[in-house]
Parts: C-alpha cells; sequence; structure tokens
C-alpha cells in the first residue's frame, strides 16, 4: 500500500479467531462486496461451514501460511491471546501490512506490541463496541456492528495509512461512530462505560442471593442485570488486564451511590431536584 | 360481595387517576370485559379522550361521588397522594368495597390505613411491576402489564375476599406471576430488586460527567442507564419514603463491588471462577 490510494474491498484480509467478533466482521465485510476474506480458527468444523457459507475464502488452522499475503490481519482473540499472538507471528507478517485487532483492553497489547522491537507492520488497535452474551460464529451476524461505536486506538509507531484502513473497516462492517482515544485514554474510558456496566450486573446477581427476589423483578432489573450472561474466560482476561482503571472507576461509582444516600436521607425535595438534573443528562447522551 | 362468587368483569371499577398506571389498567380491563369502568383525573381532557375512546364509562373530577358505587377501587396516585387520597376520602367508600392501590411503597401506605381507624372497606396494596419511561395516559396501553409480575401487600385488617379480587385483577390485567409479601418484605424487597437498579442507573448518569463518554458506549451502558429516563415527582417520592431500606441496599451493594474490586486486583483466575458462578445465578433467574 503506502500511500491512499487503497480499495478496501480489494485488501487480502485475515481474520485471527473465528468466534462472535470475526465470524461477525468476516459477514460484514463479505455483504459490503469484500473480496478477498481468509480466516484462521483452531475449528476445522468452524472453517468448514464459514467456507460453505462463502464467508471465507479459505480457512487456516494456523496463521503462518496465510499472514504472508495478508493487507490487514484482524486479530479477534481474547486480549492476552492477542499478546501472544503477535509475539509468536511478529516475523511473518506481509511487509507494510496493517494488523488491528477488536479487543476491549488496549495499553497492555501496546505494551506487547512495543516489546516486539523492529517490526516491518504497523499496528492500530480497534474496539468494535458491539457483542452479545452468546458468543461462536453460530451467533454471528453481518448486522452486528450496525450503528456501534468504534474505537481506534493509535499509538506512536501507527502509520497514518494503517489508521485509515482501520477506519475504513469501522465504516464497512457498519459502525456509525468512529472515535480516536489513546491507548490509555481508552482504558479508562471503557472501564467506566462498558468494564463497570458489566461488574454492576455482576454485583447486582451476587447480590440477589441476598434476597428472595423470585417473582418480585421488573425491566430495571433485567436490563442491569442482561450483561451478567458473560463469557467468563474473556472477560475475566479484560477484569484482570485492566484491573487498575476498574478499581479506580468502582471507587467513583461507590461515591455516586453515596451521593445519592446522603441526598435521600433527607426525604426532601432535593432528590427530585437531583434526578429532574439526572434526566437531563440522561437526555444528552 | 361478602363471598367468592364474584365476577370481576362485573364489579363497578374506579380508578383514581388516569396516568400511565391508571389508563392502561382502565385499558386492559376494558379489552378483558369488564362492563363498568369509571375513571377520576384532575385534567377533564384526559377524561374526554378515554371516554371517547370508550377507556372509562364515566369521568370524574373528584372522586367524591363515584366512590359510593364503586366495588373496587384501584389508587393510582403518587405514593405520598395516594395516603392523603384515603384520608380525605376514607368516609366516602362503598361500604364493603376493596381498595387497592399501585405504589411501589407500601409499609408507608399501610401505617396511613391503620391511622385511619375503623374503616368499613378493605384495603389490599398492589404492585404490578411493569411502566415506562415516559408517563401519562397517551403513552398508556392494553398490554403494559402482559407477562409482568404482580405483588399483593396483604395486612392484618384485609379481608380473604379483597385478596381474591386484586389477584383477580392482577390476572385480568395480564400479570402471569402474583406473589405475596407482608408490606415490610416488600418494600425491602423492592428496593433490592427495582429501586437500587433505578438508584444504580442515575449514580451512573451523574458518573458519566465525570468522563468522556460520547462516542465510547455500547449495548451494556445503555441498558443500564434506561430507566434514569425518570419521573422525578413519582421516584423522589418513591425514595424518600424508603429511604431506610434503599440505603440498607445500597451498603449492602457496595460491598459486593467492593468483593469484585478485590478478586480483579489478585489479577488470576478467581475472577473467571466468579463470573461463572454468576453466570449460573444469572440463568437461575
Amino acid at each position: 500500500m503506502g500511500n491512499c490510494n487503497f480499495n478496501f474491498r480489494k485488501l487480502n484480509i485475515l481474520i485471527i479467531g473465528m468466534g462472535l467478533i470475526g465470524s461477525s466482521i468476516a459477514m460484514a465485510c463479505r455483504e459490503a462486496g469484500c473480496s478477498f476474506i481468509n480466516g484462521t480458527d483452531v475449528d476445522s468444523s468452524v472453517l468448514e461451514k464459514l467456507k460453505e457459507t462463502k464467508t471465507i475464502n479459505e480457512g487456516y488452522l494456523t496463521a503462518d501460511e496465510a499472514l504472508k499475503d495478508a493487507d490487514l490481519t484482524i486479530i479477534c482473540l481474547y486480549p492476552s491471546d492477542a499478546a501472544i499472538f503477535l509475539r509468536e507471528h511478529k516475523s511473518l507478517f506481509k511487509k507494510g501490512s496493517v494488523v488491528t485487532d477488536v479487543s476491549g483492553v488496549k495499553a497492555d497489547l501496546i505494551k506487547t506490541v512495543k516489546e516486539l522491537g523492529a517490526i516491518d507492520f504497523s499496528f492500530v488497535g480497534g474496539h468494535p463496541m458491539a457483542g452479545k452474551e452468546v458468543g461462536g460464529y453460530k451467533n454471528a451476524e453481518a448486522g452486528l456492528f450496525k450503528g456501534a461505536n468504534f474505537i481506534i486506538t493509535p499509538f506512536e509507531s501507527s502509520t497514518p495509512e494503517s489508521i485509515l484502513i482501520v477506519e475504513s473497516m469501522a465504516n464497512i462492517i457498519g459502525c456509525t461512530s468512529v472515535r480516536y482515544l489513546s491507548p490509555q485514554e481508552h482504558d479508562l474510558t471503557i472501564a467506566f462505560t462498558s468494564q463497570l456496566a458489566h461488574v454492576i450486573a455482576v454485583a447486582m446477581c451476587q447480590n440477589s442471593l441476598d434476597y428472595n427476589i423470585d417473582g418480585f423483578t421488573g425491566g430495571s432489573f433485567k436490563d442491569l442485570t442482561r450483561v451478567a450472561e458473560i463469557n467468563e474466560n474473556l472477560w475475566g482476561g479484560v477484569l484482570n488486564t485492566n484491573s487498575e482503571n476498574i478499581c479506580k472507576v468502582i471507587d467513583s461509582f461507590k461515591n455516586k451511590l453515596d451521593d445519592i444516600k446522603y441526598i435521600i436521607m433527607k426525604k426532601d425535595s432535593s432528590i427530585n431536584d437531583y434526578l429532574c438534573e439526572t434526566k437531563n443528562i440522561k437526555r444528552g447522551f
């Protein structure tokens, strides 16, 4: 590549890991008219199915062979596996190619990339903010990212061209907002907007054991606990990797709960004012 | 009435307050074939609209006249207004009739009922666990309670017949689970399942001011904050009235957040086990 005159649909795309996100990206790219989409997975039957449905052109059990032709490699593995993958394949990526990922924690992965030393590909982190409570290619769909937010987290070694290619990918798969954050800003922001929401859902489910809730819940409880139907291996890794930021946002959130406690202990109209103010914040989202 | 041989559809029903809940109950009762549904509201244009659509038979600006014929009076006012209504109308209810309400806090209202002294109607609290972020008769619908949980909170003076009538009402309007709790148990349980969920949504919105979240949210944040679009007068009253229980559940919830904090600070597989356990709790709901 080397300049901005690229046609995304003609790129040789390689997706590492055909789970929910990897397969959904493949489907969305295919639907958008991309010509060359290859995939790797440890499960050959998954690759067979995706070939049968013409979601991917070729499937590989290991990436070694496929990497040398890939203009864009999208790593769709758990955060810690993404780091391992980069370390193990660092010399196999096509020269001048672009490598991105989809993980919900970034700073740690960038640390890994920096530790690789001299590399002849450009890495740019990506985070499509979409998912499901159920994983695997069977639950994948081309429309998963429609209307979703996408965050790009370039670092000092990401080339302008590679950033442009990842932005094209975000648009191609259906994301309607593409924003930029440094890996560090990303990890703090997402600790609040996404990981805290999951922590809260988990805490609520655990707390429900202290009460008799059967038959006594409404829509608010159901919505709040939805994401507690969690992939423990994926999210265990995410929470551990971003542990410091999450502890920080938990403490900040606990302070807000205390604010409300002190307001309702007054038993006057202060709470009405506070709720009205909150409604306006909510409407501003 | 006086015995169990009643036909709910033939009861003279009076609904006090034709907001979202009152109007939805009227619509659901009408759809279920109830013959006599009257309503009161401070807004005569609301009553006119509901008469035009044949949702109610008659509309009244004050309840005084209508109460003397009502077999079942359903008070659909804010919690504190429900207490005022009972005090102001205590001698106007039809002898032997049933009076219920729909509010999310119960113990305080039962205290009011007890303070009324000798009454010749039977009061039974009711709580349909359904609602919307938007209020008023314009947002009302017959299907609002379809599949919802309904809680009946009898106290020592509630007659068996009156409890049966409120249970019939719950079924007629479409609730699929009817459970019983004492007013005190209700207020603690609901502080957790409903009011805490609202407090969390509110705290999350307020906390969002400390971060740059625009473009960085996903489905989990959206679902969690949904109910922060709140009717501040209704919910201000609910939170103030149930203040002690809510403070209790907030503290208990904060402890669960701390549990998670300490687990992820360890950065080992303990969090995976905890998330797996949580998923199983969630699946048990």
